[in-house]
């Protein structure tokens, strides 16, 4: 046993284990020395005996991307059951979620003909995306706007029959690239929508990248009720200001688009959930996760395979350092974020129930989906006090350099539990964002663009979130 | 003329520009309007007509590494001079400098040789070795150390005519990575004169990284006078510990080490220095720098490249919006940081000079040698007035996601500074060190990996430190 062990053990007599009961959220002790010592050890574990580089490297190497309703999907399931059993969960399952089977197909091709010369694009389809024909391609015109609103200003001619070009790029001096990408991402969402309103055949979206890269990074896109389904297709960066520029000189040119995706029946597939049961409160229940499905281009490292072995790397750390939970803590590795959420809404549904039927109530709820790199802080969705408890943790964080402590989403998949009442407090790990968008989505979100000492920092601060909630959340609701 | 350089017109207007002359440091007025617009004004510069990121490419793709005395770095001076002048200071000129002029030559192969058996590993000299004999190599018994106490402690018959592996790791629990190599680095410049006093006719050290690769990291070492100088050369860290796991199985392995490196007559090369004069306070003199030499294995991109750049691109910033300096504003492209600090220790002197002999007065020095990452903060070495001073700029730089404002070294080559009377306040950028040893001295140290974007926003920091200095910093000793 090694010695940061006994040293908690010792330490952990120094100070009561569970604070007054009221007020209902305790500000931090800044002098508690078992605090401090425990996140140490977090960290010294998560640095020295690390497996969460070699997870991921499992994850991406041997099963590789994992789209909702594929078999590399079920695969990953699998090896997500294995490990959590392997690290000691007391009890794993599967909680089953019928999820869409959209497949991208073979074929992505795009020119743009110019004077009767194809140029090549560089262009995948967008997730949800029908198929154009095939053999001839779909071929028209191309308008390019900004915006839906410089779009639906245009005359109804130079958009009947086109393509249209959304080429509005992210807002470079936004220091927060998450920012950026909200302001340009309703584009690749609602493009296609827009686009068939206005009469076009198609849609062409500028990639979601600060970069400016030959990669067409891909993402969800939705159809409308009512509104004709167009196809949808990512450009990269560079194809898409290239063919801005060409437009100037060649209004005329035509591209010629063939894709072959197509969507299948929905397959019954599931959240991997693993529990650790509490000792002291063991109906709490303390949610932990980030997703298991992964676009099909890359490996989906950062793109949530780094939120999956963050959660895996909870339960062994705490484990390791020989932690006794309050709570129960549930490790969830979600299934089918990134193309309808229907993990996350399935989670959500199971939890009402729980709280309508039994004794179990949701505390707080942890996600890990914003990549592997090295830690900044947390953004915090929660209420006035409960904010003001978890900053009042900031120093505890600062031996780390986490100084970030915002109010935000804290993740997509635990946000419906927000229907609860009372609600949840939410947590998300929030790592430096600058690189993040390189990679997003695209045939680079390799395990090779993982930093394994930046990844075991997210981990080790994603755990010390654990164990504070785990200690300092108060009950909410009747606890048995 | 664009919008940002208009509202700062405005803006300027608001406060006065100078702050009352006592007390001596003023602390920040956090509602200065004008310094979080000026500041605004120098990240959106950065981030949306940068050009830190294309100069990078031409010092390092188009020099190459830039060794002390070698012809690229005559290149780089050459270089430096004209992208000072094009980007306007007032005057340019290259202080001489003689620096020493040591070649790693074309030879560095070591092999394990087990049972008769040789097993090539990955090594490179160090910076101001001697070389070895060459067909036949230096061959010896290894003896493996983790310290120098531990290797004195050592009966000589172990030691004598061995080559010492100094095989302590740099400790992967300290967060601050400039930490763990400070705790592992005197192996590598001290570990020759250990050796040598020991009886041992060689060293290997492992090279100064977290990272388990194959890459040599090479970097300064040094000889003691009455102590005989022997050969030693970086090992990567993978051979490092495949060679200490073989000599518990075969105590007797040899290894056979050729180097061809060599030491040759110091050379007159120099510091390149642009100087933009002050509006209001001409004699004070604020140093801006980073080292423009670099080891001759991968292109110095970040170590210090990036500096080099960042220190352009202050010059460049202030001018695109139109920023009028108080001071002077000195930029330095330091030589010879690498294997000596000679630039350093000359413009140092020759700031003595001046302090004695002219009104010219060294306010303040601020460096950038710790890469091209995403910025954190800043090391302050000043007083502790000064020191509260910069630390009430913080909220100025919260929007970046700027936190760190810790004392400590501000720089290799401005530190011979302190010894000025009074000292200049120092600052160094600070950007995050996770990945900083990956690259470090090694081939790995290439523009590619340098991201554009954090470049950017470390240039932005710098600058913008720069400007504060430039309005905040108490003039010291008499002026005109």
């Amino acid at each position: 046993m090694r010695s940061t062990i006994i040293s908690l053990t010792v330490l952990v007599g120094l100070t009561p284990l569970v604070q007054g009961q009221s007020p209902l959220y305790t500000l931090h002790n800044p002098n508690s020395a078992r605090d401090s010592a425990i996140i140490r050890a977090i960290y010294d574990e998560a640095l020295t005996h690390g497996e969460a580089h070699e997870n991921l490297r499992q994850l991406t190497k041997d099963i590789g991307h994992r789209l909702s309703g594929s078999q590399s999907a079920f695969d990953a399931m699998h090896w997500g059951q294995i490990v959590l059993e392997g690290y000691g969960a007391d009890s794993v399952w599967i909680m089953p979620v019928m999820v869409p089977s959209w497949t991208r197909g073979t074929v992505a091709n795009a020119n743009a003909i110019i004077d009767g010369v194809a140029q090549p694009l560089h262009v995948t389809a967008l997730g949800g995306s029908i198929g154009t024909p095939i053999n001839p391609p779909l071929r028209g015109k191309v308008v390019e706007v900004k915006s839906f609103d410089q779009l639906s200003e245009l005359p109804k001619e130079e958009v009947r029959g086109r393509l249209v070009l959304f080429n509005r790029p992210m807002d470079p001096v936004l220091i927060n690239t998450g920012a950026a990408y909200g302001g340009a991402v309703n584009q690749r969402g609602r493009g296609a929508v827009a686009a068939a309103e206005a009469g076009a055949v198609g849609a062409l979206v500028r990639s979601m990248t600060h970069a400016l890269d030959t990669l067409p990074h891909t993402g969800a896109m939705y159809y409308q009720e009512g509104i004709d389904s167009v196809p949808s297709a990512a450009i990269s960066t560079v194809d898409a200001s290239w063919l801005a520029n060409q437009l100037k000189e060649h209004p005329d040119l035509e591209v010629a688009l063939e894709m072959n995706c197509q969507a299948f029946p929905d397959v019954e597939q599931g959240n991997v959930i693993g529990e650790w049961r509490g000792s002291e409160l063991p109906n709490e229940i303390i949610t932990i996760g980030g997703h298991l499905d992964s676009w099909d281009i890359g490996e989906g490292a950062h793109d949530d395979g780094a939120g999956i072995v963050h959660t895996l790397e909870v339960l062994r750390i705490l484990k390791a350092i020989d932690y006794t939970p309050r709570r129960t803590l549930r490790f969830v590795l979600f299934i089918n974020e990134e193309n309808g959420n229907r993990g996350g809404r399935k989670y959500a549904a199971a939890a009402k129930e729980d709280h309508a039927t039994s004794n179990k109530r949701y505390v707080a709820a942890l996600e890990s989906d914003a990549g592997g790199f090295v830690p900044r802080g947390f953004r915090i969705d929660a209420g006035d006090q409960a904010t003001e408890m978890i900053r009042s943790w900031k120093p505890l964080f600062d031996p780390y350099n986490i100084h970030r402590f915002r109010r935000g989403g804290a993740g997509v998949d635990i946000s419906p539990l927000k229907a609860l009442n009372p609600r949840p407090v939410m947590m998300g790990l929030s790592p430096d964002g600058q690189r993040y968008f390189d990679f997003h989505h695209s045939a680079q979100d390799v395990f090779e663009n993982v930093h394994k000492r930046e990844l075991e920092l997210g981990a080790a601060t994603f755990t010390a979130a654990v164990f504070l909630l785990d200690q300092y959340v108060p009950s909410s609701g009747k606890v048995d």
